[in-house]
């Protein structure tokens, strides 16, 4: 059984499926999670901090990491295999800049972003990248916008979306229910909606989460602790009103 | 048995098969459909939108893109391998603009892709495309025309096809027998045609549909839903006529 | 069992048997029927179209393609392998045309298919081509040639031969049996013989059939299907002719 | 079972692990502890002196190496291996201050090494390096920092981490206990601190150590057997010290 | 078991076997049987016409070619691979003429296939050829010569041998028993030896066979088949003579 | 079984092991066993001389070799792998002097041959040097230096150190309970040594052995049979003293 | 089983062993015999020539050939084989005079001759040369030299040899014994041994022996038949001789 996918450069299975791409996906899930949410005109993007050494300096690794001057990028999966994607897509970045004296757009980087996994998934003598990214920005036309690619070379732009993790299905089904259908998010709630996605897996609440506020013309903002703690609580109140309240109309009904 | 496919460069079975082509092709039953129609001086295309998440922005996911000017390119199977070819086809497209001064012409672009889809089935280390595309736009006698490639780089005209999903067969038997075999089709009739065959395999309607008109000079135009819905509601009123009348016819003769 | 062909590079088998190459032949044989036959001025190729979809324009998957001005080619087997291997040769043939400002002979270009053919037979990472080719043309003498190449990478030139399908063997005893030995055949009577033989393998008469004639200094015909149905009318009518005729001898001879 | 890796490049098992990448951090496991204490403007960085035949030269098979002025090196794993990654190293600071004119920063370094181990996970044809490296040295701001690479190519910076040996795992622990949680540690604390960490490991004390001392623009000091036995002994006079005290106390409380 | 031969490339089994160069013999001995004899001025070369359809031009499928001005080659195994070997031989002959401005002496030319053919024995990628060849010619002292190369790529001088077929063995033992010790032959003798060994395997006569006579400074002549037809019956009436002489010379002695 | 070992290019096992490594490890033991010992001022390099077959010249076969004028090569395990790194090492040392205008260090040259060995095992498509080597030379200081390399590509350097042969442990223990622990050696104490340690495995005395004397700016001095075999009759002296003292003492304390 | 050995690069067993290197050695040892004798200022080669066909011209399969002016190499195992490694050894030769304007010695070509064997032992993709070498000729002092390669790569110098064929280690015990200890061998001595040490083998005497006789500033002469039988017929008389005289002997001690 070993045999089969131990010396295999990634081909098609009789019905179709491209194994070594779908193992790397499962990579992807043993890696930590990552919640994108589009606000009116700016990004929250949130990952769980798992499995930090006490004395490991956070800011080396760090899953949310800046590839241009308007591209955030924070990725699930293999760090080692997506700081090499990142190299990647700094140096087209950067000969982007010096060929056209422009910057490349989001889509742009997410396009060769997904073009390099996909070059991965072919050619023999390469394994496909064990990463899923989410990418975060601007477009030409000032919009802020969320991308998404995968091990298999897919890029898909999101409104919100998490990826990684055992539970990123779980996650994306609780932001559809919760993104609100009309209108958008201001700051806000796009904060709360990103928080309250992620303490799905999370345990300890804010400790466990790094969440940076993404602004047009502005650099990164690192939410502190103390903030991710407050909404945290607003939440935890909100929710044990909640619970009040539907114990309350329950007795009411009954 | 894994052992047999997971490491395969493409070659013969003894039956002469290539079984990579195959698998390959299962890919494309497993993406979602495409239909494709050609009318006097038009032509239509749709596409099955299928399990797009709710917050999915469904522009980065089209399965109808543009290559050249003149050429609109609908697949089925892969995304990622889908790209990779479209931006081949396209880089392809601009080389020979530049060297011959002139924008190539729609069979000679079919011919293009699927030579490349070809040279990955034949030589080793590499797989094959997982993608089969439909091609629309105009020969060069101003002439609608529609070309299909599949994963063994096989190209075609045809004046209606469907590929990708489980059931294209049935669909391509349903055009079959749906289009006049004398005198082609106006664009209202094409348009019908391609609804009515996504129908086949397109539960909720418009819904989950997306339709092209590509006419001659003129940009490309996705019909909107609420076009798209009139025509399905009138797909069905007929449908419901037919059945009626059918009733009816029955209970005279009996 | 399937390990040993699946990732196989063309070698010999114990007992000198090259099986990529044995099982490209099958490959051809699961392709449709090409007959070629060589009168004393002209030269006739005859195909099965089979399993043409209604919609599909018979144009884009012609099996009788011209890949030189003085050169028609017939192929069975693989559609996308021979497409590529007529790319190289008509490319072949441009660059002998710039190089030695003349045309290349016939032989040099059935030498040149059969060179290439054999190459993917010997080299590693390759497979063979799933193609037999029948050339159609006229000599430097002018007299008209006819040629096959075959998987292997073989080249020969015949009278008359049939190469693809199931029964190309039965196909080609009829031509023996059929072929005058000495004398040639005219026009007509090469025509005759060209459907003669396909309607061995083709069920439903002109219908299924492409016949090409090709004159020397004069652009390569493809038959109508109204004169390809007065000569199919004209051979039953002989066939009924001669049962009767043996009918009425055995009758005699009783 | 052996057929499965001993073949292999590094592709993904089916639940997402790249078994080349875990059996190299194995052989890293397989090789001699490495302890390293960031003090507030120093490090120290100390290694388990294993197996060194009696009349080795020691400076010879040191595991503590310099890469570049301000950058000292320890590894854990195979040798060979961990010289030929140093080399790379060297070349790669040489090429950057002749090309830019400056030393490169100790991230800078990090993040090349880990690239280059990486490289080696990914591609055909190769195997991982079966080394983790420790990388002490200054940031450009001044500040001591300390960095970790691993066979799977990932980087990350620490107050103070142990890799290699069965036990590194219990080392990050005693050194996650015993390290202040705030203000630092003095020179003095650093090296008891990493002394009593290889410890844990290290049966015959000071005589299978080597402990070195890296200070800002000074050469680094290897720290001398006397030095260490002091150390050695102040440390069990404390842990004497320690249990009669708990003894002592039990008995109070007794 | 074909898990062995069936991606192999040529390698020593445990007892010193090439495989791979052994099944090519086979390869060679499913070919027809060629036959050369050394004359005391002059040579033959006969080969079997096995199995050639009845509306094959003979001449395309001719196993006797001319390499260069001076030099014959008959070969027996793949047609398809004989033509590429013989192709690298006339560019050779070619080349060698062009930078030497003199012909190449044919044990240069035989030197240069077997060379050829050994290559493809040791290197990876390739399988052997699937040929032996036989060369006539004459030497640069004027001399009659007459060479064998084989898939292991030797070569050898020979005064009269037969290659390919099942019973090449007793076709030279044949030769062996007939060629005279001492003195040599004349050009009839050489082409009734000739003839009268092919017989040995030829069942219906001068029909299935093909002789070359090959003079000094003379083109090459083939045989017609009524000289043919004429030495089998001279060969037919000695035999029957020699049948009655013994049965007479039998019935004598009883 | 075969399977696992007989194809593979190094990797890694699961439990961290490089088994080509090992293997080849294994064919230096099969090789004659090197004995090194570095004097005060010069050093004694001693090789068993094992199956010298008696007709061949034993100056061919030497397993002492001067690489450069400054080191002097032993090596244990295959010879024709030696040879070719033997080479490798005396191209780079004239390339180091051309190109420095120096003698390359003694210490340079050992590292050099060491990566050359480690390329051997982590690069796909070769298999590791079967070869451990031992050099002996002059640091820069002027001081006798003795390194050793082995097929992993370690090097390391020793006071003195035996490979080679199925008993190199024992002898290495043999080396460290006899080196002085405190000031060295003198010459005649480190070739008595050196012979001592070799007649552990060797059994028939000066024979078998070949012993290389290494001092500063002289040329390397082979030893004579007959100095040899007085050091052997010295130490057998020495041995029969030893057991007659044991025995008198032994005698004496009963 | 077969597996293990037939799709192999040369790697090592796990007890050290390079199977291909073995197995090549066995096809030398299916090769014919060669032996090879050093006299005073001469050197006599002498082989089996077994298995010569009797059409055959004994020339072009000759074992022994020369490869420069000063260069006699007579060869084992496989004739193609040798014949690529002899041109390769021609080409270095005269490259060597082009470039040194001297010819290369022959201790400079054995030792090229082994570099190329060993390279095929050590790199993928490859297989060993299966064959060993004789190398006679003249060292630099106009000493006549004795060289052997073989499989492995391996060169040395012997006063006399035998290589190939199944009793090869049986002829070399032959000549250890034979070969006086002191003073060496006049012409008539050597080719006495060379001689005698073949009938060890060969059956029929002088008839399946070729002698070659290496003198200084001389061609070399290949002995005639009549020289070799009375050579045979003298070492017979004395066999007989030497019966009589034991059996005498034995009488007379009876």
């Amino acid at each position: 059984m070993a045999a089969s996918y131990d010396r295999a450069i990634t081909v098609f299975s009789p019905d179709g499926h491209l194994f070594q791409v779908e193992y790397a996906i499962e990579a992807v899930k043993r890696g930590s999670s990552v919640v994108g949410v589009r606000a009116a005109d700016m990004l929250v993007v949130g990952v769980e901090r798992r499995a930090t050494a006490k004395l490991q300096d956070p800011r080396t690794i760090r899953k949310i990491v800046k590839v241009d001057a308007h591209l955030t990028l924070a990725f699930a999966g293999l760090t080692a295999d997506a700081r090499v994607l990142i190299d990647k897509a700094r140096l087209e970045a950067q000969s982007y800049r010096l060929t056209c004296e422009d910057a490349p757009s989001l889509e742009y980087m997410a396009r060769f972003i997904a073009r390099t996994q996909q070059k991965y998934t072919q050619r023999g003598g390469m394994r496909p990248f064990g990463v899923s990214c989410m990418l975060a920005g601007f477009g030409t036309d000032g919009q802020p916008q969320l991308y998404q690619t995968d091990p298999a070379g897919t890029h898909s732009a999101w409104k919100a979306n998490a990826i990684g993790g055992k539970s990123s299905k779980n996650m994306r089904e609780f932001l559809e229910k919760n993104y609100p259908t009309e209108g958008g998010l201001d700051e806000a709630a796009a904060v709360k909606l990103c928080i309250k996605t992620l303490l799905e897996v999370v345990d300890s609440g804010a400790k466990n989460m790094e969440i940076c506020l993404i602004r047009r013309d502005t650099p990164v903002e690192t939410m502190s602790d103390t903030d991710m703690a407050a909404v945290v609580a607003q939440i935890e109140a909100e929710a044990e009103e909640a619970k009040k309240a539907s114990a309350g109309s329950s007795m009411e009904t009954s």
